[in-house]
């Protein structure tokens, strides 16, 4: 295990809940084999597509400009090359958590060719952006709204930091250090600086990595300057539109909302906008309570959450179902086969799901990072790594499969990014406490208490509930260790050393408070069991539907393993759900039910008799392995009647 | 009854169905009220719409240019400039049928100076397009595939020919035969002429009209041009595209399934692209066909017809389910919620499916205009005849409503000089007999054999199934009258002068062949009941669905007279459906039937436990008629089970 960038100087230890780094956890099981096929095929993929898309030409000032180059697309005629260098960047986040994983020196030497000529390209005075420097000189921090100058800056940033705790190497942390300090000496509240802040938020959770892997103060206070700054009046993107000659009402989604920035953030009580936005800036919100330990943002942030959780998100952990704005619309609008729900809203919805447990283990948001992580998230990348989901229906006719690229190629690297760093939202390290989100084998090595503890955890989770904690402190240490029961658990038992320990969940953990010694054995048997789900009436679309849950997993039927229309099968509630094998996916859990399934009497388009029914079984598989074989219809929300 | 324009001279009478003109039929009944709403409202507020939205400033040649006038639009900035010659002559064919209703001088008066207007623009070559002649001088007949040119023309030579026909003025008419033989020397198959055709379908049906009113062959030898040009090699979209300096393949809509021109006519076996197009285009190939007895159209016609309506049409008539292309996306996609379904595009098929019956009644043409006119098309207008739908969703979450004004108004004129010269849907006329197409109140003037005929016709259709004809020939004459049996009718029985007659329908018409005299009486009695009806099972959000038939009538329910939410209720296969006053929509039939309504605890967004029961009570309405009262959610597909 790497150890030369692990353990920053901790800023303000108490009461705050940590990640680990990337290199303090070496994880195994579910995640284990999909970090490998990230690391050894996805993060050399990655920089394959961005060269054919000509990012290389477009950051080397030694070449000629590319200048603007928009590819064909059927919704018009846009360029992506603002947001190139964050493409970039979280491809180097990824291949840095690869290396980690396994070094390759061919990869590694990739990203020393694209870091240095990011070097060269980086201006006297620190700035650092492809697009401004080489596209469109000349208008740097001119219309933060809609250019995502700061957003590239924030993806730069934690590239940065991974590399550096993935290999040591300090260059391109360096880099960006001298280009955040150019941010930080640019915006602020003071007369002379710049009061304005990024349209497209990220910026803000980068700033607190970078505060945290540097132990500078000022990362994180110019973090909390642009989370205050947000929406206050008069307004920073009406007098930078005014400034470019624009008027600010012609804005296209016409007002901020879209980018969350129509009133103060602290002002703020429901999810709006931009899905990806809006996760990013509530990361960045949880990160600057957690720093601060301000309780000023929670109102806020408890009520988004809610929004969002009560009324907004897909069962899947998607959320924003509208194409037109890549975001939310209104309460219980959840189309299914027109569902955006993007990959990068529910990779984002990881992110800041794991920051609202920065001040305290609390099921509410883990149960949602596991359900994202696990459905929404996860189906953005094909098992073989190769392609990738970007809009995440919950029913398909069968023309929706994974991209090879996309124009917009945002979630390629985000998923692979998150899967690459899965081990980091595993746990939660405060100054005496080890909360415990996530359940998959992992050795750990982390400090608690002033003490080093190894933590090994194995289980077959999420196929079974079983988990198995081995705790070796370097000598017997006072902490709690808290263990999530996840809320789809129908039950639970606890055994400390192979005894008994009757507890009750407290925000949905375990919160166990005692002296641990090393060997210490803990283990936790949730009961997991298929179950199904109903919507709220008001979810128009699921009415008449039940959607299958087992454990982390929503679960899908696919015309491969059914008969076409799978609108034609009905369940009944209670039906048994058994486990069972999925051809062609060995090592998944799939589960067969018995239904119902009706045809119609060849009369046409509309027939006056209603269609008749025989028994049949259903095969149905975890959602987030759809599209990984033959081509065909995904239903997730099944017709169900009592 | 205005004589003057009516009776134009047959070109070729034998074995062609046509329509009768507008002033032959006095309409009553049902359709009696609506006209007269339009005549004495909407004909006047299309006018003051039109010059709300700066159309008169376009055409005037004595006033400064307006330019591109580009209304804000969330969909991006477009102008819809280079169609408003078509608006504006929709909006006069609309007033002209008003007139014949209702002679109005103020509404004359206002038609007589745009027309002057018109007059005064008219180019020395007799060339008549607003755009081209005032915003984008110069670029006459550079782009027929974008720019809507000979979509134009086709629009202002119906209004041309309705407003002769309504008053006896040729002015405008004979502007339009100017025009229009302009475009007869301009385009054609010679060398010398351009090859070229309509982007947007519409003028061929127009010529048709002109030369059946004329009665100058060149116009339909124009049109059948048109329809044998289209989608041949080399193509001419393709060669404009070049001589604008543009490349083919950049053209928005990537092929020209868009606008049905992606091979010929007579090669084409399926509805593709925009839908509004479709029909029009094939309104004009059936139209050919009839004036030309050309049989080598019908294949093309017939499998295009079966594609339409055994895959591809709305319960209600409506078609088109996609926003992006208005238009048709692939087999059995028929979203309710987001169901496109412009009301053009149903007012676009009445007009095709008219056409379809030029050379023999068939009821499977009938039943389907029926189908659109009395649901997906009568929708487009409100009951007081001020606000209009543009697209018409078969289920909504109770957002959607009634334009008072669209910036693209194709819609609000379309729907409204169909209902205003619906009396032309009415029978079709052949040289030995007559035809009725649709059931409706009304007293029609007509020859037939040679002998003039007066045919009354009493019933309270579409509310009951009662029909009754008085016949009175001005002198006894051999010919056949056809009677539809719509497919609707469980059942019918049929009496000539009190005697029942049993009769076998033939192609879904009676056709009775005998000699009439003065005073004879046909009573037709056609069984009307409700009844559910079932998608195939590829319709998938139709499944575990049913729709409520009565008569012609599709039925709907509305929030405002039941309980939200609408997906709440699920109704049994077979369950009683009982005619019934409607609260604030006084002669119309509602229909009260029995349900059962769920509700869920309330345990947020995804509850464990399924929903609960109870007996509830539904009202349905008429589709046409939803959103006339309170808003609210609305659904045609309701929940069954057996």
């Amino acid at each position: 295990m790497n150890t030369n960038a692990q353990h920053p100087a901790a800023l303000t230890p108490k009461s705050k809940f940590r990640p680990l780094a990337v290199n303090q956890v070496r994880v195994g099981g579910f995640f284990g084999p999909r970090i490998d096929v990230i690391a050894t095929k996805t993060a050399a993929l990655l920089f394959d597509r961005c060269v054919e898309a000509g990012m290389l030409e477009q950051i080397d000032p030694d070449k000629p400009s590319p200048g603007i180059v928009i590819p064909y697309h059927p919704g018009g005629k846009v360029t992506t090359q603002m947001f190139w260098d964050s493409d970039l960047a979280k491809s180097i986040e990824t291949a840095a958590y690869a290396l980690y994983r396994q070094r390759d020196a061919a990869l590694e030497a990739r990203i020393d060719a694209v870091i240095d000529t990011y070097g060269r390209l980086q201006a006297e005075d620190g700035y650092l952006n492809s697009f401004f420097l080489r596209i469109e000189p000349g208008t740097r921090w001119a219309n933060l709204r809609d250019q995502h100058e700061l957003y590239d800056a924030g993806h730069m940033i934690e590239a940065a930091v991974a590399y550096y705790q993935a290999t040591g190497k300090r260059k391109f942390l360096d880099m960006l250090c001298r280009y955040a300090d150019l941010i930080d000496r640019t915006f602020g509240p003071n007369a002379d600086q710049k009061h304005g802040y990024p349209g497209h938020p990220e910026l803000e959770l980068a700033l607190i990595k970078l505060g945290r892997v540097t132990g500078e103060q000022r990362y994180l206070d110019l973090a909390k300057f642009f989370v205050d700054a947000r929406g206050q009046e008069p307004h920073y993107f009406d007098q930078e539109a005014v400034a470019r000659g624009e008027k600010p009402e012609d804005f296209h989604f016409k007002n901020y909302e879209y980018a969350q920035a129509h009133k103060p953030v602290r002002e703020q009580r429901e999810i709006v906008g931009h899905a990806v936005r809006a996760a990013y800036l509530y990361a960045g919100m949880a990160d600057v309570a957690t720093e601060f330990s301000d309780p000023s943002l929670d109102p806020a942030l408890e009520a988004i959450w809610s929004h969002l959780t009560e009324k907004n998100l897909y069962v899947t952990g998607g959320f924003g179902p509208s194409k037109d704005n890549e975001g939310l619309t209104y309460d219980y609008d959840l189309p299914n086969a027109t569902a955006y729900a993007e990959t990068c809203a529910s990779v984002a919805l990881v992110f800041w799901a794991s920051r609202m447990l920065g001040r305290a283990p609390d099921a509410r948001f883990a149960d949602v990072m596991e359900r994202a992580l696990y459905n929404g998230a996860l189906t953005g990348i094909s098992e073989d790594g190769t392609h990738f989901f970007y809009d995440n229906p919950l029913e398909s006719r069968g023309a929706h499969h994974r991209w090879r690229w996309h124009f917009c190629p945002c979630c390629p690297p985000n998923i692979a990014r998150l899967v690459t760093s899965i081990g980091t939202y595993f746990y939660g390290v405060a100054e005496d406490e080890v909360a415990v989100h996530l359940y998959c084998e992992n050795d750990a090595e982390l400090e608690v208490a002033g003490t080093r503890l190894n933590l090994g955890l194995t289980t077959r989770y999420p196929d079974d509930g079983s988990i198995a904690l081995t705790l070796d402190p370097e000598r017997p240490v006072d902490f709690t260790l808290s263990l999530r029961v996840p809320g789809w658990a129908k039950g639970f038992s606890l055994a400390i050393n192979g005894e008994p320990l009757v507890a009750q969940p407290e925000n949905g953990y375990l919160r166990i408070r005692r002296q641990w010694n090393a060997g210490d054995r803990v283990a936790l048997e949730l009961t997991m069991e298929a179950e199904l789900l109903y919507a709220h009436p008001k979810v128009a679309p699921d009415q008449g539907r039940a959607a299958i849950l087992r454990g982390p997993f929503v679960y899908c039927v696919e015309e491969t393993d059914n008969t076409a229309a799978l609108n034609s099968y009905v369940i009944k509630d209670g039906v048994r759900m058994t486990p069972s094998d999925i051809d062609g996916l060995p090592g998944a859990v799939g589960l067969s039910l018995d239904a119902l399934f009706e045809s119609q009497p060849a009369e046409g388009l509309y027939a006056e008799s209603p269609p008749e029914r025989r028994p049949a079984s259903l095969k149905a598989i975890p959602y987030y392995l759809w599209d990984n074989r033959a081509p065909g219809e995904m239903l997730v929300w099944l017709r169900r009647e009592p």
